[in-house]
């Protein structure tokens, strides 16, 4: 890369008109300088290493170049180039963050990446750091990063704020993980309803800038019990003589900070929101939750799905160190060990049956694979819908019915090729019929296992989609065994 | 069910209140109304055939009563009702919904639900119905409608736009299917720059209401060219006097109308943005992106990768006609088929091997799976960071060597149970040292596989998911097999 293209690029990143490509070419950026900057270290080093003097030069000094860069980016967008470098880099870039930044810039940064790349940069930064960083935050996230901060840091901060952003944050700590209470911030702007949207005006002229996300301010009584709602929208579109309790919405989205969040991310989809009023059960309004917030619990279950159907436990910051990535994978390879150990087990009591027929060794796997993959689909497909709350005790059994018929129809068609094949690599005919009726056996197993594993974990109150699949393999890898050879060993021997 | 409890029902479906549980509620409600409807009319006709009079009885008519439910329902819970529902009850409620409801209500109903649902409702409504549902809406609405109508009503519809929408419609169709240009919409409200926001104000009041998600509105000069944006939020809380252009912000997100929508996403959530103004090459303002439409990408992009995890083309209605699921998911298995057979082959050049020590046959499959499983782990962390855009050429060599060095300890560990419980089932100690060498291989040949697939596709411009896990298992099954029986063949012989 020319010196050219450098400036350039930092040049685009930092324009004022901000595009989709930023963050990735900040990072381009980012990572060019830093290497720069080393190479640049590394000459040095060695033309003093061969006793070159290390005169003051006009060098370009790569390292204030980055903190230009950097000082220009914006807060999500140096998060996400930290969590692409690697950890040396990353915490480099991090102290230059720290020299040129705000302490509220800090504060974003630590809300935006990752929980592995979090704990990271906290562990890289000093009480007092923490302290000023986490202090400029809002009630709601110094909530958020609560649970990663040190114990002592949290109680610094809480003992600092003032009472009514003190019990917030107790408020804010005290829901569960997934609770529409856990995700709400407590920015909300309050007005009464027997005023008119002069007055409104007026009032909120009296403010520098309203909350991100206001597309709505709050009407509630004396009691602070949620009346309705006047959207931005309304009030600049309405004549200012009128009152808002003429004007408000009263049928707008309320959320209790109990409900699950992954349920108000729905009905945010549905109704196409921006934010909502959240409201105790005695009327009281008590926070609101965003869209922003919602889009980040959208973009998380997607990704605890994907995760959660590879058998990780949680996203790996892509540089964690080998013992969390070991930690974050091996308990479900050992589970599948373990499944596929007894499936190897099951199938050698048939050993002398195979003894006799070779060709079954190298059959077996493929019934038992085709059934894992086939029942696999079924659980995907049943697991998105029992997600969306489609699946009701009216239309299970119907449900059920037709993905029988379709695995049915699967397996008639399959098993008829598979036969062929084994029919083809051994000769003989009867183990080509073996080999169809076994698949679609084993088919019809992985596709009542894939229904009823997800369907009774849901009844039973559980998340359906972990551990599902090791029950399905289990199953499949299992009962593909013992079909096929059970049937070989009746019918061929 | 009470005739109390489904008249609680149909009051909770239908109050004012909105929370997030009203599209669940709605859905009990209308499947227990159907069902009551139902049981009456067999009844009746019971009686018919018994000879016993049909004289007019004061009975509760469930069908005028689902239609209540109906009425007061919000089109996005119609529309998630309707997906619920086996296809002839669908179609039954669609007939009512239509009774009811407005042609601009359908219209919306038929945006919000999937494309499959889509179909079996378009298929039910004739030709001038659908011109009277699809003329309610939008250009940019029609234009997302339109792949799945007729073309005689996209043309009728068409026709009678006005010049202006027509050109939208005509420019929102011919921007690609991933585009920013396809999904964004014309309903932007704009303003010119040398005005104060009292006049801003004053012509805001002209309009009845500002179309959704307006956060800001944005200032373009005599041929449109954008110039930047003002938020409600400024507006409000300015003071009137001042002017547009010093109010206005011009550090906005733009995009253009051929941006990868995914991308636009990404910086949405990063950003934390609820619109964002879309500019052609020229400058010219074209068009607005909108947090729902991202809501809605960001949801479709997790739904995709889950259902390409299992091999389905696309999501399916639960309720599809058998044609259909079977053509979804046959061909994965089919090529899933073939692979299998191949490893099954591959494996099968063993069999004098396997004719002598049949435990081999049995610990095979485990060495295949686990490799599979292992390289599957790997595969999804590498294609979330591609999609990230966080693997660079700089960082891509540090990540190869951080995932094989993290396989080749899993496979120590893992290996070395494989081997202890090859051993036991065996009593060959040798046996158990070839199991723990072919495991740690074939994790290594995972670990490869499940890198270089993705990353190569990527740089090939492909979807790093679609397919990658077939090439990974076909990988570690033909690689497991003879791995393991080769080293059996070398060693143990």
């Amino acid at each position: 890369m020319t010196e050219q293209t450098a400036i350039d690029e930092r040049e685009a990143a930092a324009s004022d008109r901000l595009d989709p490509e930023d963050a990735g070419r900040a990072l381009t950026a980012v990572e060019s300088l830093l290497a720069r900057h080393r190479a640049r270290f590394v000459e040095l080093v060695e033309r003093d290493e061969q006793g070159q003097a290390l005169k003051h030069e006009p060098a370009v000094d790569y390292l204030t170049e980055l903190r230009w860069v950097l000082e220009d980016m914006h807060p999500a967008d140096v998060a996400y180039v930290l969590e692409a470098l690697p950890v040396d880099d990353r915490l480099e870039v991090w102290k230059l963050v720290r020299e040129v930044g705000s302490s509220h810039d800090e504060g974003e940064i630590l809300l935006e990446v990752s929980d592995s790349v979090r704990e990271t940069l906290i562990g890289a930064m000093n009480r007092a750091e923490l302290v000023e960083a986490v202090e400029s935050l809002d009630a709601d996230e110094v909530a958020d990063l609560a649970p990663d901060l040190p114990r002592e840091v949290v109680e610094e901060v809480a003992a600092a704020l003032p009472l009514e952003e003190r019990e917030q944050l107790r408020a804010a700590m005290s829901y569960p993980e997934d609770s529409v209470g856990a995700r709400m911030d407590f920015e909300m702007v309050t007005i009464r309803d027997d005023v008119t949207l002069e007055v409104v005006l007026r009032y909120l002229r009296r403010f520098d800038a309203l909350p991100d996300h206001t597309d709505q301010i709050f009407v509630v009584d004396r009691d602070e019990r949620f009346m309705g709602a006047l959207s931005l929208q309304l009030l600049v579109v309405t004549e200012p003589e009128r009152e808002v309790k003429d004007v408000m919405q009263q049928d707008v989205l309320q959320l209790g900070p109990l409900d699950d969040v992954g349920d108000a991310a729905a009905a945010f989809q549905r109704y196409d929101l921006v934010s909502a009023p959240v409201v105790d059960a005695a009327g009281k309004l008590v926070g609101r939750l965003t869209v922003d917030e919602v889009v980040d619990v959208i973009r998380e279950e997607g990704e605890e799905q994907v995760l959660a159907g590879a058998g990780l436990r949680e996203e790996e910051d892509i540089f964690s160190n080998l013992w969390d990535s070991i930690r974050n994978r091996a308990p479900w390879l050992l589970l599948n060990l373990f499944t596929a150990g007894f499936a190897a087990w099951v199938a050698s009591r048939f050993d002398a049956t195979v003894e006799k027929i070779v060709v079954l060794a190298f059959l077996m796997s493929i019934v038992a694979g085709i059934g894992g993959n086939s029942g696999n689909q079924t659980m995907t497909l049943i697991i998105r819908s029992l997600a969306t709350g489609q699946v009701t005790p009216t239309n299970v059994r119907r449900l059920v019915q037709k993905e029988l018929l379709v695995t049915l129809m699967i397996g008639l068609g399959g098993g008829a090729i598979a036969g062929l094949f084994a029919w083809a690599l051994s000769g003989s005919l009867g183990l080509g019929g073996v080999m169809w009726a076994a698949m679609l056996l084993n088919l019809l197993v992985g596709a009542s296992v894939g229904m009823a594993v997800p369907i009774v974990r849901t009844r039973l109150g559980y998340d359906p989609a972990l551990g599902s699949s090791v029950l399905l393999t289990f199953a499949t890898d299992t009962m593909g065994f013992f079909i096929f050879l059970g049937l070989a060993t009746l019918f061929l021997l």
